[in-house]
Protein backbone atom coordinates (compact mmCIF):
# COMPACT_ATOMS: atom_id res chain seq x y z
CA UNK A 1 0.00 0.00 0.00
CA UNK A 2 0.86 3.63 -0.69
CA UNK A 3 1.57 5.80 1.62
CA UNK A 4 -1.51 7.84 -0.15
CA UNK A 5 -3.66 5.50 0.54
CA UNK A 6 -3.39 5.12 3.81
CA UNK A 7 -6.31 6.77 6.38
CA UNK A 8 -6.68 7.37 10.38
CA UNK A 9 -8.92 4.44 11.60
CA UNK A 10 -7.79 1.79 8.23
CA UNK A 11 -7.71 -1.68 10.37
CA UNK A 12 -6.60 -5.28 9.34
CA UNK A 13 -5.98 -8.08 11.40
CA UNK A 14 -4.20 -12.01 11.47
CA UNK A 15 -4.98 -14.78 13.74
CA UNK A 16 -3.06 -17.88 14.86
CA UNK A 17 -3.27 -20.55 17.29
CA UNK A 18 -0.37 -20.75 19.47
CA UNK A 19 1.16 -24.29 19.41
CA UNK A 20 3.72 -25.85 21.58
CA UNK A 21 5.66 -26.03 18.18
CA UNK A 22 5.48 -22.43 18.39
CA UNK A 23 7.07 -22.05 21.61
CA UNK A 24 9.86 -24.88 20.78
CA UNK A 25 11.12 -22.99 17.74
CA UNK A 26 10.76 -19.61 18.94
CA UNK A 27 12.93 -20.92 21.99
CA UNK A 28 15.50 -21.55 19.62
CA UNK A 29 15.26 -19.17 17.69
CA UNK A 30 15.29 -16.82 20.08
CA UNK A 31 17.54 -18.35 22.71
CA UNK A 32 14.98 -17.72 25.22
CA UNK A 33 14.93 -21.06 27.09
CA UNK A 34 13.43 -19.90 30.00
CA UNK A 35 11.82 -22.53 31.54
CA UNK A 36 8.60 -21.16 32.15
CA UNK A 37 8.00 -21.44 28.21
CA UNK A 38 9.57 -25.13 28.17
CA UNK A 39 9.23 -26.80 31.66
CA UNK A 40 6.07 -27.69 32.63
CA UNK A 41 7.66 -29.33 35.88
CA UNK A 42 8.99 -25.72 36.00
CA UNK A 43 6.44 -23.82 35.17
CA UNK A 44 3.82 -25.69 37.16
CA UNK A 45 5.58 -24.05 40.43
CA UNK A 46 5.27 -20.40 38.98
CA UNK A 47 2.65 -17.75 39.34
CA UNK A 48 0.92 -18.69 35.99
CA UNK A 49 1.05 -22.46 37.17
CA UNK A 50 1.55 -23.82 33.62
CA UNK A 51 4.23 -22.94 30.70
CA UNK A 52 3.49 -19.82 28.77
CA UNK A 53 3.94 -18.30 25.32
CA UNK A 54 7.03 -16.00 25.22
CA UNK A 55 5.48 -12.51 24.73
CA UNK A 56 7.63 -11.63 21.90
CA UNK A 57 6.52 -14.48 19.52
CA UNK A 58 2.71 -13.44 20.20
CA UNK A 59 3.89 -9.98 19.77
CA UNK A 60 5.49 -11.21 15.92
CA UNK A 61 2.29 -11.68 15.09
CA UNK A 62 1.87 -7.73 14.64
CA UNK A 63 4.77 -7.30 12.48
CA UNK A 64 3.21 -10.05 10.02
CA UNK A 65 -0.30 -7.84 10.26
CA UNK A 66 1.85 -5.06 9.14
CA UNK A 67 4.40 -6.63 6.61
CA UNK A 68 1.76 -8.12 5.03
CA UNK A 69 -1.33 -6.35 5.23
CA UNK A 70 -1.72 -2.95 6.55
CA UNK A 71 0.43 -1.06 5.24
CA UNK A 72 1.79 -4.30 3.68
CA UNK A 73 4.81 -4.94 1.27
CA UNK A 74 7.24 -2.07 1.45
CA UNK A 75 6.60 -1.11 4.84
CA UNK A 76 9.67 -0.27 6.68
CA UNK A 77 9.37 -1.15 10.55
CA UNK A 78 10.29 1.99 12.63
CA UNK A 79 9.42 1.27 16.17
CA UNK A 80 7.41 -0.70 18.48
CA UNK A 81 5.90 -0.38 21.76
CA UNK A 82 4.59 -3.33 23.75
CA UNK A 83 3.15 -3.82 26.69
CA UNK A 84 2.15 -7.04 28.14
CA UNK A 85 -0.99 -7.12 29.64
CA UNK A 86 -1.63 -11.04 30.21
CA UNK A 87 0.10 -14.44 29.80
CA UNK A 88 -1.06 -16.52 26.79
CA UNK A 89 -1.20 -20.36 27.38
CA UNK A 90 -0.64 -23.11 24.45
CA UNK A 91 -3.36 -23.61 22.59
CA UNK A 92 -4.94 -20.01 22.56
CA UNK A 93 -5.57 -18.55 19.36
CA UNK A 94 -4.20 -14.97 19.35
CA UNK A 95 -6.10 -11.90 16.92
CA UNK A 96 -3.32 -9.50 16.04
CA UNK A 97 -5.28 -6.28 15.06
CA UNK A 98 -3.36 -2.84 13.50
CA UNK A 99 -5.39 0.46 13.07
CA UNK A 100 -3.93 3.58 11.69
CA UNK A 101 -4.00 6.02 14.51
CA UNK A 102 -1.66 9.07 13.17
CA UNK A 103 -0.27 9.70 9.67
CA UNK A 104 2.45 12.54 9.01
CA UNK A 105 2.86 12.97 5.48
CA UNK A 106 5.97 15.17 5.34
CA UNK A 107 8.11 12.20 6.65
CA UNK A 108 5.68 9.32 5.20
CA UNK A 109 5.66 7.79 8.86
CA UNK A 110 2.51 6.28 10.65
CA UNK A 111 1.32 5.22 13.67
CA UNK A 112 -0.39 2.42 14.37
CA UNK A 113 -2.41 1.12 17.56
CA UNK A 114 -0.99 -2.81 18.18
CA UNK A 115 -3.27 -4.88 20.13
CA UNK A 116 -2.91 -8.99 20.51
CA UNK A 117 -6.76 -10.66 22.36
CA UNK A 118 -7.11 -13.93 23.20
CA UNK A 119 -10.04 -15.74 21.59
CA UNK A 120 -12.14 -14.63 24.73
CA UNK A 121 -11.49 -11.17 23.27
CA UNK A 122 -9.15 -9.78 26.16
CA UNK A 123 -6.08 -7.97 25.30
CA UNK A 124 -3.13 -9.33 25.97
CA UNK A 125 -0.41 -7.02 24.26
CA UNK A 126 -0.85 -3.64 23.87
CA UNK A 127 1.62 -0.85 22.01
CA UNK A 128 1.87 1.36 18.87
CA UNK A 129 3.90 0.68 15.77
CA UNK A 130 5.78 3.60 13.49
CA UNK A 131 6.51 2.42 10.46
CA UNK A 132 7.33 4.61 7.36
CA UNK A 133 6.54 4.19 3.77
CA UNK A 134 8.78 5.14 0.72
CA UNK B 1 17.83 -12.94 41.05
CA UNK B 2 16.08 -11.16 43.55
CA UNK B 3 14.60 -7.81 43.08
CA UNK B 4 17.05 -6.38 46.23
CA UNK B 5 20.44 -7.84 44.12
CA UNK B 6 19.46 -5.77 41.20
CA UNK B 7 21.73 -2.38 41.00
CA UNK B 8 21.80 0.35 38.57
CA UNK B 9 24.46 -0.38 35.62
CA UNK B 10 24.02 -4.22 35.96
CA UNK B 11 24.70 -5.83 32.60
CA UNK B 12 24.30 -8.96 31.04
CA UNK B 13 24.32 -9.91 27.20
CA UNK B 14 23.95 -12.78 25.26
CA UNK B 15 25.17 -13.04 20.76
CA UNK B 16 23.77 -15.47 18.10
CA UNK B 17 24.50 -15.63 14.45
CA UNK B 18 20.74 -14.77 12.35
CA UNK B 19 20.98 -18.12 10.11
CA UNK B 20 18.70 -18.39 6.66
CA UNK B 21 16.94 -21.16 9.03
CA UNK B 22 16.35 -19.03 11.65
CA UNK B 23 14.60 -16.42 9.63
CA UNK B 24 12.46 -19.20 8.24
CA UNK B 25 11.08 -20.69 11.17
CA UNK B 26 10.24 -17.03 12.66
CA UNK B 27 8.24 -16.49 9.50
CA UNK B 28 6.55 -19.53 9.94
CA UNK B 29 5.81 -19.29 13.86
CA UNK B 30 4.97 -15.11 13.17
CA UNK B 31 3.02 -16.04 9.79
CA UNK B 32 4.98 -13.10 8.83
CA UNK B 33 6.36 -14.20 5.18
CA UNK B 34 6.99 -11.03 4.04
CA UNK B 35 9.15 -11.56 0.73
CA UNK B 36 11.65 -9.06 2.16
CA UNK B 37 12.81 -11.53 4.59
CA UNK B 38 12.10 -14.79 2.59
CA UNK B 39 12.42 -14.17 -1.52
CA UNK B 40 16.35 -13.46 -2.47
CA UNK B 41 14.56 -12.36 -6.10
CA UNK B 42 11.96 -9.70 -4.21
CA UNK B 43 14.34 -8.69 -1.32
CA UNK B 44 17.10 -8.08 -4.11
CA UNK B 45 14.45 -4.88 -5.75
CA UNK B 46 14.15 -3.80 -2.48
CA UNK B 47 15.78 -1.08 -0.55
CA UNK B 48 17.97 -3.41 0.97
CA UNK B 49 19.37 -5.31 -1.76
CA UNK B 50 18.93 -8.77 -0.62
CA UNK B 51 17.35 -10.77 2.36
CA UNK B 52 16.78 -9.15 6.11
CA UNK B 53 16.04 -10.50 8.98
CA UNK B 54 12.60 -9.94 10.45
CA UNK B 55 12.99 -7.27 13.50
CA UNK B 56 11.24 -8.97 16.29
CA UNK B 57 13.41 -11.88 15.41
CA UNK B 58 16.18 -9.84 16.33
CA UNK B 59 14.75 -8.15 19.21
CA UNK B 60 13.61 -11.90 20.78
CA UNK B 61 17.60 -12.11 22.20
CA UNK B 62 16.70 -8.99 24.23
CA UNK B 63 13.88 -11.55 25.91
CA UNK B 64 16.36 -14.28 26.16
CA UNK B 65 18.32 -12.11 28.30
CA UNK B 66 15.75 -10.80 30.61
CA UNK B 67 14.62 -14.57 31.31
CA UNK B 68 17.81 -16.32 31.80
CA UNK B 69 20.34 -13.81 33.27
CA UNK B 70 19.34 -10.60 34.31
CA UNK B 71 17.54 -10.60 35.99
CA UNK B 72 16.91 -14.36 35.21
CA UNK B 73 14.44 -16.53 36.28
CA UNK B 74 11.23 -14.92 38.35
CA UNK B 75 11.27 -12.45 35.54
CA UNK B 76 7.79 -10.95 34.99
CA UNK B 77 8.45 -9.41 31.22
CA UNK B 78 5.90 -6.65 31.70
CA UNK B 79 6.43 -3.69 28.51
CA UNK B 80 9.30 -2.86 25.90
CA UNK B 81 9.87 -0.34 23.35
CA UNK B 82 12.09 -0.51 20.40
CA UNK B 83 13.68 1.17 17.67
CA UNK B 84 14.72 -0.60 14.44
CA UNK B 85 17.53 1.48 13.45
CA UNK B 86 19.53 -0.68 11.00
CA UNK B 87 18.91 -3.66 9.06
CA UNK B 88 20.42 -7.32 10.27
CA UNK B 89 21.03 -9.17 7.22
CA UNK B 90 21.18 -13.15 7.20
CA UNK B 91 25.24 -14.04 8.93
CA UNK B 92 24.82 -10.98 10.81
CA UNK B 93 25.98 -12.08 14.76
CA UNK B 94 23.90 -10.31 16.90
CA UNK B 95 24.85 -9.10 20.52
CA UNK B 96 21.41 -8.08 22.77
CA UNK B 97 22.97 -6.42 26.04
CA UNK B 98 20.53 -5.24 28.96
CA UNK B 99 21.80 -2.77 31.58
CA UNK B 100 19.48 -1.85 34.59
CA UNK B 101 18.62 1.78 34.07
CA UNK B 102 16.09 2.44 37.08
CA UNK B 103 14.75 0.25 39.80
CA UNK B 104 11.54 1.33 41.82
CA UNK B 105 11.89 -0.78 45.02
CA UNK B 106 8.35 -0.35 46.20
CA UNK B 107 6.66 -2.02 42.99
CA UNK B 108 9.35 -4.17 42.62
CA UNK B 109 9.79 -2.89 38.86
CA UNK B 110 13.15 -2.47 37.29
CA UNK B 111 13.59 -0.65 33.71
CA UNK B 112 16.48 -1.73 31.40
CA UNK B 113 18.37 -0.21 28.24
CA UNK B 114 18.53 -2.69 25.75
CA UNK B 115 20.60 -3.11 22.95
CA UNK B 116 21.13 -5.13 19.97
CA UNK B 117 24.49 -4.18 17.75
CA UNK B 118 26.01 -6.33 15.13
CA UNK B 119 29.13 -7.77 14.87
CA UNK B 120 30.63 -4.36 14.02
CA UNK B 121 29.27 -2.84 16.96
CA UNK B 122 26.53 -0.88 15.16
CA UNK B 123 23.24 -0.59 17.13
CA UNK B 124 20.92 -2.65 15.32
CA UNK B 125 18.33 -1.73 17.99
CA UNK B 126 17.44 0.15 20.80
CA UNK B 127 14.75 0.59 23.51
CA UNK B 128 13.78 -0.40 26.91
CA UNK B 129 12.43 -3.26 29.07
CA UNK B 130 10.25 -2.98 31.88
CA UNK B 131 9.61 -6.32 34.20
CA UNK B 132 8.80 -6.83 37.73
CA UNK B 133 10.56 -9.22 40.33
CA UNK B 134 7.62 -11.04 42.88
CA UNK C 1 15.26 -50.39 -6.94
CA UNK C 2 16.03 -51.24 -10.82
CA UNK C 3 13.17 -50.89 -13.09
CA UNK C 4 13.88 -54.29 -14.19
CA UNK C 5 12.33 -55.23 -10.99
CA UNK C 6 9.60 -53.42 -10.72
CA UNK C 7 6.00 -55.37 -11.56
CA UNK C 8 2.81 -54.25 -12.16
CA UNK C 9 0.82 -54.64 -8.46
CA UNK C 10 4.04 -54.02 -6.57
CA UNK C 11 2.73 -52.09 -3.48
CA UNK C 12 4.53 -49.84 -0.41
CA UNK C 13 3.22 -47.79 1.97
CA UNK C 14 4.44 -45.36 5.05
CA UNK C 15 2.07 -43.78 7.54
CA UNK C 16 2.19 -40.80 9.81
CA UNK C 17 0.49 -39.04 12.50
CA UNK C 18 0.01 -35.12 10.92
CA UNK C 19 0.47 -33.44 14.07
CA UNK C 20 0.11 -29.40 14.76
CA UNK C 21 4.17 -29.27 14.47
CA UNK C 22 4.17 -30.64 11.35
CA UNK C 23 1.10 -27.65 9.76
CA UNK C 24 3.05 -24.92 11.61
CA UNK C 25 6.98 -26.22 10.15
CA UNK C 26 5.22 -26.71 6.80
CA UNK C 27 2.98 -23.17 6.73
CA UNK C 28 6.87 -21.48 7.33
CA UNK C 29 8.15 -23.76 4.47
CA UNK C 30 5.36 -23.31 2.11
CA UNK C 31 4.43 -19.53 2.89
CA UNK C 32 0.92 -21.06 3.40
CA UNK C 33 -0.27 -19.35 6.66
CA UNK C 34 -3.82 -19.73 5.52
CA UNK C 35 -6.00 -19.48 8.41
CA UNK C 36 -7.94 -22.52 7.75
CA UNK C 37 -4.56 -24.39 8.81
CA UNK C 38 -3.18 -22.20 11.49
CA UNK C 39 -6.18 -20.10 13.81
CA UNK C 40 -8.40 -22.55 15.27
CA UNK C 41 -10.82 -19.37 15.77
CA UNK C 42 -10.80 -18.64 12.16
CA UNK C 43 -10.98 -22.00 11.31
CA UNK C 44 -14.25 -22.83 13.17
CA UNK C 45 -15.80 -20.26 11.57
CA UNK C 46 -15.07 -21.93 7.75
CA UNK C 47 -16.70 -25.41 6.40
CA UNK C 48 -14.72 -27.74 8.30
CA UNK C 49 -15.32 -26.05 11.96
CA UNK C 50 -11.59 -26.39 13.19
CA UNK C 51 -7.86 -26.65 11.30
CA UNK C 52 -6.80 -28.81 8.22
CA UNK C 53 -3.46 -29.91 7.62
CA UNK C 54 -2.44 -28.31 3.88
CA UNK C 55 -3.37 -30.80 1.47
CA UNK C 56 0.19 -30.50 -0.22
CA UNK C 57 1.26 -31.52 3.78
CA UNK C 58 -0.96 -34.67 3.29
CA UNK C 59 0.36 -35.70 -0.48
CA UNK C 60 3.98 -35.26 0.42
CA UNK C 61 4.21 -38.81 2.25
CA UNK C 62 3.49 -39.99 -1.48
CA UNK C 63 6.68 -38.22 -2.25
CA UNK C 64 8.11 -40.30 0.57
CA UNK C 65 7.08 -43.77 -0.22
CA UNK C 66 8.40 -43.26 -3.70
CA UNK C 67 11.42 -41.67 -3.24
CA UNK C 68 12.52 -44.17 -0.33
CA UNK C 69 10.45 -47.47 -0.95
CA UNK C 70 8.97 -47.95 -4.20
CA UNK C 71 10.94 -47.66 -6.66
CA UNK C 72 13.08 -46.14 -3.63
CA UNK C 73 16.77 -44.61 -4.57
CA UNK C 74 17.94 -43.71 -7.95
CA UNK C 75 13.83 -42.57 -8.57
CA UNK C 76 13.53 -39.34 -10.64
CA UNK C 77 9.97 -38.03 -9.96
CA UNK C 78 7.97 -36.63 -13.25
CA UNK C 79 4.81 -36.06 -12.36
CA UNK C 80 1.78 -35.93 -10.06
CA UNK C 81 -1.96 -36.01 -10.45
CA UNK C 82 -3.39 -35.71 -6.58
CA UNK C 83 -7.19 -35.01 -5.73
CA UNK C 84 -7.85 -34.07 -2.53
CA UNK C 85 -10.92 -36.16 -1.19
CA UNK C 86 -11.80 -35.21 2.44
CA UNK C 87 -10.13 -33.00 4.90
CA UNK C 88 -7.05 -34.01 7.04
CA UNK C 89 -7.51 -32.99 10.80
CA UNK C 90 -4.65 -32.46 13.13
CA UNK C 91 -4.13 -35.71 14.98
CA UNK C 92 -4.91 -37.85 12.02
CA UNK C 93 -2.70 -40.98 11.05
CA UNK C 94 -2.51 -41.20 7.60
CA UNK C 95 -0.97 -44.03 5.49
CA UNK C 96 0.62 -43.85 1.88
CA UNK C 97 0.24 -46.15 -0.42
CA UNK C 98 1.85 -46.77 -3.86
CA UNK C 99 0.88 -49.40 -6.10
CA UNK C 100 2.63 -49.85 -9.74
CA UNK C 101 0.13 -49.38 -12.34
CA UNK C 102 1.67 -49.35 -15.36
CA UNK C 103 5.30 -49.90 -17.09
CA UNK C 104 6.63 -48.81 -20.04
CA UNK C 105 10.24 -50.48 -20.58
CA UNK C 106 11.57 -47.89 -23.72
CA UNK C 107 11.31 -45.38 -21.65
CA UNK C 108 12.32 -46.72 -18.30
CA UNK C 109 8.87 -44.87 -16.94
CA UNK C 110 6.80 -46.37 -14.26
CA UNK C 111 2.83 -45.53 -13.51
CA UNK C 112 1.88 -45.72 -9.54
CA UNK C 113 -1.51 -45.65 -8.43
CA UNK C 114 -0.79 -43.30 -5.29
CA UNK C 115 -3.64 -42.86 -2.37
CA UNK C 116 -3.54 -41.23 1.19
CA UNK C 117 -6.05 -42.86 3.73
CA UNK C 118 -7.10 -42.02 7.42
CA UNK C 119 -7.22 -44.37 10.51
CA UNK C 120 -10.69 -45.08 9.58
CA UNK C 121 -9.50 -46.07 5.82
CA UNK C 122 -10.73 -43.58 4.09
CA UNK C 123 -9.34 -41.97 1.04
CA UNK C 124 -8.42 -38.68 1.48
CA UNK C 125 -6.25 -38.06 -1.56
CA UNK C 126 -5.86 -40.25 -4.61
CA UNK C 127 -4.32 -39.92 -7.89
CA UNK C 128 -1.45 -41.30 -9.77
CA UNK C 129 2.60 -40.56 -10.06
CA UNK C 130 4.93 -41.23 -12.82
CA UNK C 131 8.51 -41.90 -12.32
CA UNK C 132 11.76 -42.63 -14.27
CA UNK C 133 14.74 -45.07 -13.57
CA UNK C 134 17.99 -44.76 -14.78
CA UNK D 1 -12.57 -13.70 -3.05
CA UNK D 2 -15.86 -14.64 -4.15
CA UNK D 3 -16.81 -16.80 -7.27
CA UNK D 4 -18.27 -14.53 -9.00
CA UNK D 5 -14.78 -11.99 -8.63
CA UNK D 6 -12.85 -13.92 -10.69
CA UNK D 7 -12.16 -13.54 -14.45
CA UNK D 8 -10.14 -15.73 -16.86
CA UNK D 9 -6.59 -14.38 -17.15
CA UNK D 10 -6.25 -12.87 -13.52
CA UNK D 11 -3.15 -13.41 -11.50
CA UNK D 12 -0.92 -14.08 -8.84
CA UNK D 13 2.45 -15.61 -7.55
CA UNK D 14 4.77 -15.54 -4.39
CA UNK D 15 7.92 -16.31 -4.31
CA UNK D 16 10.76 -17.77 -1.86
CA UNK D 17 14.26 -18.87 -2.03
CA UNK D 18 14.66 -22.50 -1.26
CA UNK D 19 17.16 -22.80 1.56
CA UNK D 20 18.76 -25.99 3.30
CA UNK D 21 16.78 -25.50 6.23
CA UNK D 22 13.46 -25.66 4.29
CA UNK D 23 14.87 -28.93 2.70
CA UNK D 24 15.64 -30.15 6.44
CA UNK D 25 12.29 -29.28 7.93
CA UNK D 26 10.37 -30.72 4.56
CA UNK D 27 11.86 -34.04 5.21
CA UNK D 28 11.10 -33.93 8.60
CA UNK D 29 7.63 -33.43 8.02
CA UNK D 30 7.01 -35.39 5.07
CA UNK D 31 9.17 -38.40 6.15
CA UNK D 32 10.62 -38.02 2.88
CA UNK D 33 14.41 -38.85 3.81
CA UNK D 34 15.78 -39.30 0.40
CA UNK D 35 19.79 -38.86 0.45
CA UNK D 36 19.34 -37.00 -3.02
CA UNK D 37 17.58 -34.30 -0.19
CA UNK D 38 20.04 -34.65 2.44
CA UNK D 39 22.90 -35.80 1.69
CA UNK D 40 25.60 -34.09 -0.19
CA UNK D 41 27.77 -37.31 -0.05
CA UNK D 42 25.04 -39.51 -1.84
CA UNK D 43 23.99 -36.61 -4.11
CA UNK D 44 27.36 -35.77 -5.59
CA UNK D 45 27.08 -39.02 -7.26
CA UNK D 46 23.69 -39.02 -8.09
CA UNK D 47 22.27 -37.54 -11.76
CA UNK D 48 22.64 -33.97 -10.63
CA UNK D 49 25.56 -34.39 -8.93
CA UNK D 50 24.24 -31.64 -5.08
CA UNK D 51 21.44 -31.80 -3.14
CA UNK D 52 18.19 -31.02 -4.86
CA UNK D 53 14.67 -29.85 -3.17
CA UNK D 54 12.11 -31.99 -2.94
CA UNK D 55 9.45 -31.31 -5.99
CA UNK D 56 6.41 -31.38 -3.58
CA UNK D 57 8.03 -28.56 -1.08
CA UNK D 58 8.33 -26.35 -3.84
CA UNK D 59 4.98 -27.53 -5.14
CA UNK D 60 4.01 -26.50 -1.74
CA UNK D 61 4.15 -22.70 -2.82
CA UNK D 62 1.16 -23.45 -5.38
CA UNK D 63 -1.00 -23.75 -2.42
CA UNK D 64 0.52 -21.12 -0.82
CA UNK D 65 -1.07 -18.49 -3.88
CA UNK D 66 -4.20 -20.50 -3.89
CA UNK D 67 -5.29 -20.15 -0.63
CA UNK D 68 -3.87 -16.75 0.35
CA UNK D 69 -4.09 -14.76 -2.97
CA UNK D 70 -5.72 -16.22 -5.28
CA UNK D 71 -8.52 -17.13 -5.13
CA UNK D 72 -7.45 -16.27 -1.24
CA UNK D 73 -9.59 -17.25 1.70
CA UNK D 74 -12.40 -19.74 1.19
CA UNK D 75 -11.00 -21.56 -1.58
CA UNK D 76 -11.54 -25.53 -1.05
CA UNK D 77 -8.48 -27.23 -2.76
CA UNK D 78 -10.08 -30.06 -4.90
CA UNK D 79 -7.05 -31.06 -7.48
CA UNK D 80 -3.57 -30.47 -8.84
CA UNK D 81 -1.41 -32.19 -11.31
CA UNK D 82 2.35 -31.37 -11.48
CA UNK D 83 5.15 -32.19 -13.46
CA UNK D 84 8.50 -31.74 -12.96
CA UNK D 85 10.40 -30.05 -15.34
CA UNK D 86 13.44 -29.32 -14.14
CA UNK D 87 15.49 -29.48 -10.46
CA UNK D 88 15.45 -26.98 -7.93
CA UNK D 89 19.09 -26.83 -6.18
CA UNK D 90 19.06 -24.93 -2.44
CA UNK D 91 19.50 -21.17 -2.38
CA UNK D 92 17.26 -21.07 -5.98
CA UNK D 93 14.55 -18.50 -5.24
CA UNK D 94 11.28 -19.98 -6.64
CA UNK D 95 8.30 -17.62 -8.11
CA UNK D 96 4.85 -20.38 -8.30
CA UNK D 97 2.30 -18.06 -10.43
CA UNK D 98 -1.45 -19.43 -10.95
CA UNK D 99 -3.37 -18.21 -13.34
CA UNK D 100 -7.31 -18.80 -14.09
CA UNK D 101 -7.66 -20.77 -17.22
CA UNK D 102 -11.44 -21.79 -16.76
CA UNK D 103 -14.21 -21.06 -14.72
CA UNK D 104 -17.50 -23.46 -14.31
CA UNK D 105 -20.52 -21.26 -12.73
CA UNK D 106 -22.55 -24.06 -12.34
CA UNK D 107 -20.31 -25.89 -9.72
CA UNK D 108 -18.52 -22.73 -8.67
CA UNK D 109 -15.43 -24.28 -9.82
CA UNK D 110 -12.71 -22.50 -11.34
CA UNK D 111 -9.44 -24.12 -13.07
CA UNK D 112 -6.25 -22.20 -12.68
CA UNK D 113 -2.49 -22.75 -14.52
CA UNK D 114 0.02 -23.36 -12.01
CA UNK D 115 3.47 -22.74 -12.96
CA UNK D 116 6.97 -22.88 -10.61
CA UNK D 117 9.68 -20.98 -12.09
CA UNK D 118 13.34 -20.48 -11.08
CA UNK D 119 15.61 -17.07 -10.78
CA UNK D 120 16.09 -17.53 -14.38
CA UNK D 121 12.94 -17.92 -15.36
CA UNK D 122 13.28 -21.61 -16.49
CA UNK D 123 9.78 -23.32 -15.42
CA UNK D 124 10.29 -26.06 -12.80
CA UNK D 125 7.20 -27.03 -12.13
CA UNK D 126 3.77 -26.98 -14.43
CA UNK D 127 0.45 -27.94 -14.27
CA UNK D 128 -3.25 -27.53 -13.29
CA UNK D 129 -5.05 -26.78 -9.60
CA UNK D 130 -8.88 -27.34 -9.33
CA UNK D 131 -10.21 -25.30 -6.40
CA UNK D 132 -13.99 -24.41 -5.41
CA UNK D 133 -15.42 -21.44 -4.32
CA UNK D 134 -18.60 -21.67 -2.10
Amino acid sequence: MKFEELQVGMKASTSKTITEADVLLFAGVSTDCNPLHISEVAAKKGMFGTRIAHGMLVASLISAVLGTKLPGEGTVYMGQTLKFRRPVFLGNCITATVEVAELNPERHIAILNTTCTNEEGVDVIVGQATVMLK
